[in-house]
C-alpha cells in the first residue's frame, strides 16, 4: 500500500475539496491508503467513511502569503501541513499533497522533510499543459536564485527520470530556456549549463528554447535557474488569465455575440480545461527525502485528485531513489 | 515638417505592406514626409504619386535571422535599413521606421545613428496591449545583458518621458518585474535597482509587479534587465499564440461549435485585434541619437502606419531631447 498524507486544511477550499478529492482517489486507486491531517470538527460534514482512509487531528493551518514561511513553520509544528510534513519524514507516510501556502510548504520540506543526499538544492516542477496535447514541465518555478550549474544539471536528471517514469515519455528531452536559440546566447550561467548538459550522457539535451515557443515546446522538460523559470511561470500564468478575461468581455458582445457564445459554450469548457494545469496534477519539489507535492491553492476535488493521483505515481515509480541513483553514479566518474 | 525614413523592404510582406503604411500615414498625418527606402522595380506596383512622398534607390535587403547582425550592417551599406539609418545619423531624417530583423536594426543603430550622450545602453521598448485597455511599456526587451543599475535608472527616465509625451499618460509609473512583491525579493541587481528606483524623484515607483499580472499591470511600464524583460516578452507571445491555436482549434469542434463560431466572428476578430501590439505601434529603440523604430516583422499597412504614427509623435514630442535634459540635471547633482 501507497501512504498518502493530506493537508486537509491548505487550499482555498480547504477542507471540503481536499476531502472530495481524497475519497474519488480512494475511489479510483486501490493501491493508496490516505490520512487527513486536519480539524476534524471542520472537516465533519465531508467525511465518508472508508476502509482506507485515516485521519489525524492536527491544530491550526498556515496562513496564505506568510511573510515568514520558516517562522511560520516552527511555530505551528502542530497545524496540518507540518504534522503531514512531518509524518513523512518518520516515513509513516510515502508522500504529502499539499494546496497550502508554497513557500511554507517549501520551507517546512527542507526544515521537516530534510533534503537528498545527492541533491544541494530543491527545485519547483509545476508540469505544465501545452497546445500540443502533451504536457511539459517547468523548473525551478520556485524562485531559488541561489543556484550553480551542477545544480541544474541534478535538477534536469530529476525532471528527466519523474517525465520517463511519471508521464511516460520513453526518452524525454530536456531544453534551455533561454532569449535566442543559438549556442552562446544569454548570460555566463547559461552558456556554463548549456555546456553542462551538452557532454552530459544521461541526458537528452535539444539545446536553447524560446519561451515564444513555450506553449509548442520542442521539448518535454524546460529548464532555467529559479529567477527565470518562476517569471516564466507566473508570465503564462497572467497572459493565460489576461487573455481569458479579455476573451470573456468580447465574446458577449452583442445579440449574435451571445448567441454564438451560448452555442459555443461547449468548446469553450473544453478550452478552459485544457489550459488547466489541474489536470496534470500538482507541482513536485524535488530534491527531498520524501514525496511532496504543491496542488494549487484554488484547487477542487478534480484538480487535488489528480495531485494524489501523480504522488502515488511517483512513490510507485521510486522515482527519488532512481534519481539518487544517477547523481551518485556520475559523482564516482 | 516631420521626416520619417522608412525601410522599405524589410519584413514579412515587404514592400507592399510597407509602401500602404506609409500612403495611409501621409493621408492622416499631416504634418510628415516620408522617403522610401528601397528597389524602385519591387516598389513600383505599390506606388502612388503624393507630393510628400520620396523615393530613395538602394541596393538589397539585410536578412531575417542573420547571424552575425553588425557584419550583415557593415557588409551591407547600401541595404535599404543601412540607407535610411545613414540618413537619419545625417539629420536628413527624423526618424526611420523598420520592419527589419530586430537584431540587424540594434546593431545599425548603434553603428550608423549613434548612441546619445547621455545613455550608456539602448533598450527595446515595445508597447504591449493589456486587458485593462490601455497599453504599458515592457523594457528592455532587447536581450542586452549586460546591464548596470544606474543604466536602468536611465531607461526608466526615456520610458517615463515616452509614456507622458506620447502615450499621453500624465503620471507614468513604473514597476519592476520580479518573483515577489515585497520588498527584498529577487536577485541582488533587483535590490539595487528598487533602491535607485525608489530614491528617484523624478520617477514614480510603485515597487515589485509579479509577471502574473502582465496584462493587468497596476503601472504604465514594467522595467527589468535585457535578459528577463526579454523572457517575459516572448513568453507573452507564446502564451498568446498557443492559447490562440488551442481556442481555435476547440471553438471549431462539433456541429453546435461551428455554428457558434460563426456567430461569434465579429467578436473574436475584435479579441484578436484588442491582443494585437500592432494597433499600438511598434518597439522604440532608446538611447539612440535619432528615433529608430523597429515595426513587427509580421506588419500589415495598419501596423506599420501606427509604427509610423508613432515615430512622429516621438519626433513632434522632442522626447530624445527632453530625455537628455532630465539625465543631464542628475548627474549634476
Amino acid at each position: 500500500m501507497i501512504k498518502i498524507a493530506i493537508d486537509a486544511m491548505g487550499g482555498d477550499h480547504a477542507p471540503k475539496e481536499q476531502i472530495a478529492g481524497a475519497l474519488l482517489a480512494l475511489e479510483k486507486i486501490d493501491d493508496i491508503e490516505i490520512t487527513l491531517f486536519g480539524d476534524r470538527e471542520m472537516m465533519k460534514p465531508f467525511l465518508k467513511d472508508h476502509p482506507r482512509l485515516h485521519i489525524v487531528e492536527s491544530d491550526g493551518v498556515i496562513p496564505m502569503g506568510e511573510k515568514d514561511p520558516i517562522q511560520a513553520i516552527r511555530s505551528n509544528r502542530k497545524s496540518s501541513m507540518a504534522m503531514a510534513l512531518t509524518s513523512v519524514r518518520q516515513e509513516e507516510q510515502d508522500a504529502i499533497v499539499s494546496s497550502g501556502a508554497t513557500q511554507a510548504l517549501i520551507a517546512g520540506a527542507h526544515i521537516l522533510v530534510g533534503r537528498m543526499k545527492t541533491m544541494k538544492r530543491t527545485a519547483i516542477a509545476p508540469v505544465l499543459p501545452t497546445a500540443l496535447g502533451k504536457p511539459f514541465i517547468l523548473l525551478d518555478s520556485g524562485g531559488n536564485i541561489d543556484i550553480k550549474p551542477e545544480f541544474m544539471v541534478h535538477q534536469a536528471h530529476f525532471a528527466t527520470v519523474y517525465a520517463k517514469e511519471v508521464l511516460g515519455v520513453e526518452k524525454p528531452t530536456l531544453g534551455l530556456i533561454n532569449i535566442g536559440t543559438e549556442e552562446g546566447k544569454g548570460r555566463d550561467i547559461d552558456n556554463e549549463v548549456f555546456a553542462l548538459f551538452k557532454a552530459n550522457p544521461n541526458l537528452n539535451f535539444i539545446g536553447n528554447v524560446e519561451p515564444k515557443d513555450v506553449l509548442t515546446p520542442p521539448c518535454d522538460i524546460l529548464i532555467s535557474d529559479g529567477f527565470t523559470a518562476n517569471i516564466v511561470m507566473k508570465t503564462i500564468e497572467g497572459t493565460a488569465r489576461g487573455m481569458g478575461a479579455m476573451l470573456k468581455e468580447e465574446l458577449s458582445k452583442g445579440i449574435l455575440g451571445k448567441l454564438g457564445l451560448v452555442l459555443s459554450l461547449g468548446n469553450l469548457k473544453r478550452f478552459k480545461r485544457r489550459m488547466s494545469p489541474e489536470e496534470i496534477g500538482g507541482a513536485m519539489i524535488y530534491g527531498l527525502k520524501g514525496v511532496v507535492i504543491k496542488a494549487q491553492g484554488s484547487s477542487k476535488a478534480w484538480g487535488f485528485y489528480n495531485a494524489i493521483r501523480q504522488a502515488a505515481n511517483v512513490v510507485r515509480q521510486d522515482v527519488i531513489h532512481k534519481v539518487s541513483t544517477i547523481i551518485e553514479a556520475e559523482a564516482k566518474e
